[in-house]
C-alpha cells in the first residue's frame, strides 16, 4: 500500500492564507481525492485536510472499505449527523450541505481552501452557510501528484508492462493477417478496429486493467488524433495504436502509441514515419530535471518544421501536420501535470511524462509515436520496453 | 443516433429566472454533459444551452469529432480564441476561463446558471470577470434525464442483456467448480473472485460493454454490501454477485444483482434469502407511476422488519440488516434519479429503476437480489430477463 500523501507543501498554503482546512467533495473520478485520501469510491465522498490530519466523511455503505484502506486520520459516516432525517426535511442536497457543515465544524474548520474542481453547489451552500470558501488557484495537490514516488512509478511500470502484452497482441493480428484484396483479414473475416480493440482490451483485463478507449485508426481515421477508429484494416495504409490502461488496483495509468503498416504505405508515409522517429528522439534527448515542457516540445516541433511539416507553433490552427502537445503528465490521471506544450514549465525528477510527437494528414493518415518515462536528474528512464518500428511483427 | 435532448424545462428556467444560458464545464464522466450535447471526450470541454440552441467549445483534438457526432447547433474550438497565446501569458487555467468568457460572449451570455457539479474555479473565475454564475437548484438537467425515452430504454435494456450473458458465465462457474474441503474448484485451481470477475469481464467486453467495478463476494465479504470481494469461494457460504456494466457505444448502464450458494448455506441464509426475495417481490408491487420511492422503499422494509430483521428506518445506525436503500436510477450514470429511500419522490413512466433490497450480517453472510425495471402508467417493465434462484445452475 502507498504510504500517505506528503502534503506538507498543501499545509504550507493553508497555513500562509489563514485557512482552517482544505475539502475535496467528489467520487472516485478525482484523483486528487484519491490522493489525498488513499481511498476510492463510487460515490461522492468528503475530505477535508487540516494542520492535524486527513479526515474523511462518507455514506454508510462505504464507511466499513473507508476505514480499512483510507489513509485517512478519521473517518465519520454521514449518519452520525441525522443525514437521513436531513434529507427528509432539506433533500439529499440541503442534507449533504448540512452534513459537511457540521463535519467541517467538528474539526474546527471554519474556512476552507478547495480545488477548482470542486462543485460550486456545495461552495455557494457551504458559502450562504457562513463558512468562507476561496478556491485554490496553483492546483498544489496536482503539483504535489505530479512528482511520483518509487512506489508510483512502479506501480506505471506494471501497468505500462500490461500495455506492452496489449500492444503485441495487436501487432500480433496486423502481422499475421492475410491481405485479400487490400484487406486484412484474420480467421477467414476482415481484421477491423473493433477486433484489434477487443483483443487490446481482453489482454489488458488478463493483466488486472480496464480501460474506457482504445485507439486502432487505420488511414484517414489515424489523422485524426482522437478518433478511436472503425472497420476493416486495409493494406498499405497506416495504423495508428494508441493504448492508454488503467490498472484495477492501484489506478495508475500507462500510455503508448505505436504506427504500423502492412505493406507499403507509400514513400511519403514512410518520411513522416522517419520524421516523427526523429522528433520523438529530439524529444527525448532534450528531456532532463530543470528544462521546460516548452523547451522539449519546441526540440519535437524543430524536427518536423525543419523537414516542411506544419506544427501549432508555425500556425496555430493548422488542420495538418503536429497538430498536439508533445506530452503529458501520466498518474492517476491519463492527463495530469506536467504539460509537454508550450505552456509547459520546469521539469523536476519523479516527473512521469509522454513524449508523443506525430503528423497526420487525411490524404496521408497519421503517425504518432509515444514512449512514458520518468524524468531523472540528469535525462530520463524510459518505462516503456517496446521496438519502434513501421513493420509489424509477431511477438 | 439518440435525437436531441428536450430541454425545454431547462429553457423555461433559464427564461423564468432571466439567464441568459445554462453551461457545463467538465468531461465525459459527467452525464448531464453528455446528456445535452450527445458528445462525449476524455478531457474537459464546455456546453452552452441558450434559447437559441446548444454549442460546444472543445479543443482542436476534439473539433473533429464534435463536428461530426454532437447534438450540437455550433462547435466551436478554443484555437479561435487564441489559447495558446492566452495559456502561454495566463496559464492553461486563465486562458480556459478567458476562452469560456469570449465563447460565451459570441453567444450573447452575460449570466449562467450552472449544474451543482461546475466546478467553482470555473464558476468564481467568469465572476471575476463580470459574469453572473448563480447554481441552478433542482438539478433540472438530471430531471429530465430520469424519464426515458424508447430509445434510452433500449439502450438499457442492451446493456441488461449483456449483464445476463456475463450473470450467466459466473454462476455457471460456481455450478461447475467441484467442491474440495469446502473450497469451489475449478480446473484444478481455487475459483477466487478475482477469477469469476475476470470471467464476467471477458463476457461483458464480448458484448461491448466494459465496467470499472464488479462484486463477486463470499461469506463476510457479502456483508459489507460494497465491497467487491476477494480470494477463495468456499461452498456452504452466500455469494453475492452484483454487475454493473455500462455499454462503450451508448454510455447507458445496466445493473442486477443475485445471490448464490453451492451446497447448504444453512437454514438462516436460507430464511434470509427468502425474506429478500419477498421483499423484492412486495417492493416490486408497490412500483407504479404516481406512488412515490419511499413508498416502494417502505414495501421492502416492512417484509423485512416484519422478519425480525433491522432497517436503517427502525434503526438509522444499523449495521446489520437492511443497510442501503431499496434502490435507485440507472441511466448515463450508474445511480442517478430518482431515488428509492425514504427521501424518494414521486415515481413517474419512463423512470428506469433498481429494486435491490439485503439483509447483511458479518456472521452469515450477505443476500441481495436486484433487478432492473421501467416504471409504467400502471406498474412496472421488467428489463431483466434472468431467475431468481439460491442454488447456481448452469445455463
Amino acid at each position: 500500500m502507498n504510504v500517505a500523501a506528503d502534503l506538507s507543501a498543501l499545509r504550507q498554503y493553508l497555513e500562509e492564507e489563514g485557512v482552517d482546512g482544505y475539502c475535496i467533495d467528489d467520487d472516485a473520478t478525482d484523483s486528487d481525492q484519491r490522493y489525498v485520501s488513499g481511498f476510492t469510491a463510487p460515490d461522492p465522498y468528503q475530505t477535508v485536510v487540516t494542520d492535524d490530519g486527513v479526515h474523511l466523511l462518507v455514506s454508510g455503505l462505504e464507511y466499513g472499505r473507508a476505514s480499512a484502506e483510507a489513509n485517512a486520520d478519521s473517518v465519520t459516516r454521514l449518519a452520525a449527523y441525522d443525514y437521513q432525517e436531513l434529507a427528509a426535511e432539506h433533500g439529499r442536497y440541503g442534507a449533504k450541505i448540512r452534513a459537511l457543515e457540521a463535519f467541517l465544524a467538528d474539526h474546527g474548520v471554519e474556512s476552507v481552501a478547495v480545488p477548482r474542481s470542486f462543485p460550486a453547489g456545495t461552495a455557494d451552500g457551504l458559502r450562504e452557510r457562513g463558512l468562507a470558501v476561496t478556491v485554490e488557484p496553483q492546483g498544489i495537490v496536482e503539483g504535489i501528484r505530479a512528482t511520483k514516488t518509487e512506489w508510483e512509478i512502479e506501480r506505471i511500470a506494471t501497468t505500462q508492462r500490461a500495455n506492452e502484452a496489449a500492444m503485441a497482441a495487436a501487432e500480433g493480428l496486423i502481422a499475421e493477417a492475410d491481405v485479400d484484396d487490400g484487406l486484412l483479414v484474420h480467421g477467414g473475416e476482415p481484421l477491423t478496429s473493433e477486433r484489434v480493440t477487443e483483443e487490446i482490451e481482453v489482454t489488458l483485463l488478463r493483466h488486472g486493467c480496464g480501460l474506457d478507449e482504445t485507439i486502432v485508426a487505420c488511414g484517414a481515421d489515424g489523422a485524426d488524433p482522437h478518433d478511436r477508429g472503425s472497420g476493416p484494416l486495409r493494406a498499405d495504409e497506416l495504423i495508428v495504436i494508441d493504448i492508454f490502461p488503467r490498472d484495477k488496483e492501484s489506478g495508475y495509468f500507462g500510455d503508448m502509441t505505436r504506427t504500423f503498416a502492412r505493406g507499403d504505405p507509400g514513400e511519403e508515409a514512410r518520411r513522416r514515419y522517419e520524421v516523427t522517429e526523429r522528433a520523438f528522439e529530439a524529444a527525448l534527448e532534450t528531456v532532463e530535471a530543470g528544462v521546460t515542457g516548452a523547451d522539449v516540445h519546441d526540440a519535437a516541433c524543430d524536427v518536423i518544421e525543419e523537414a516542411g511539416y506544419e506544427t501549432l507553433r508555425s500556425d496555430p490552427s493548422a488542420e495538418t501536420g503536429f497538430i498536439h502537445s508533445t506530452g503529458h503528465g501520466v498518474g492517476l490521471d491519463i492527463h495530469e501535470e506536467p504539460s509537454i506544450s508550450p505552456a509547459g514549465g520546469e521539469l523536476e525528477a519523479g516527473h512521469v511524462i509522454t513524449i508523443e510527437p506525430g503528423i497526420y494528414d487525411p490524404a496521408v493518415g497519421g503517425v504518432r509515436i509515444e514512449d512514458l518515462v520518468v524524468v531523472t536528474e540528469d535525462g530520463y528512464e524510459n518505462l516503456t520496453e517496446y521496438p519502434v518500428a513501421l513493420e509489424p511483427v509477431a511477438h
